[in-house]
């Protein structure tokens, strides 16, 4: 039999880069005055994915992560990511570990 | 003078309400095996809206992104939101208090 699997669930945050320009952030910001919203700076918009990864312990688990993020969820000259640990259950019994 | 005020940072974590299709999502999924990642499941793709909020105290820091997030930055009928507080710090002299 294989090792015993757990089911780890996390979050990818993806944000573009200091300096580097946001449209849909400064949209976001120009739409303020028409909502009566004053006092807000800063707006950056990104993306955040969750999602699931069955693995045999949290360390691999997260590497897989961390790969998913870097090679496909962010584009790294323009945007960066932090992952995020949202929890863990064991896994079901026939599911299959992270390869 | 004013209310002394502060700056909170947040962020709106807005995702696909659960049994809302997310063709992002299966995007992502598809993608997997071509990146040779097994183990990977039930990937969700959403926003993440930073910003900051100047305001007198938290709970009207709080209100305000709430009020952002239900009517400019989320669609109530197909996704949710989380409002995260990333922390504050003092104003800077001369800035204006949210209204």
């Amino acid at each position: 039999m294989s090792e015993p699997t757990r089911v780890y669930r996390f979050a990818v945050n993806v944000t573009p880069k200091p300096g580097i320009l946001d449209p849909q952030g400064k949209a976001v910001e120009r739409s303020l005055p028409h909502l009566g919203i004053a006092g807000v700076t800063g707006v950056r918009v990104g993306r955040r994915v969750e999602l699931a990864v069955t693995a045999t312990d949290a360390e691999a688990a997260r590497a897989i992560v961390a790969r998913l993020a870097g090679e496909l969820l962010s584009n790294p000259l323009m945007e960066q990511y932090e992952v995020e640990a949202l929890g863990e259950t064991p896994a079901p019994a026939g599911a299959g570990a992270a390869g």
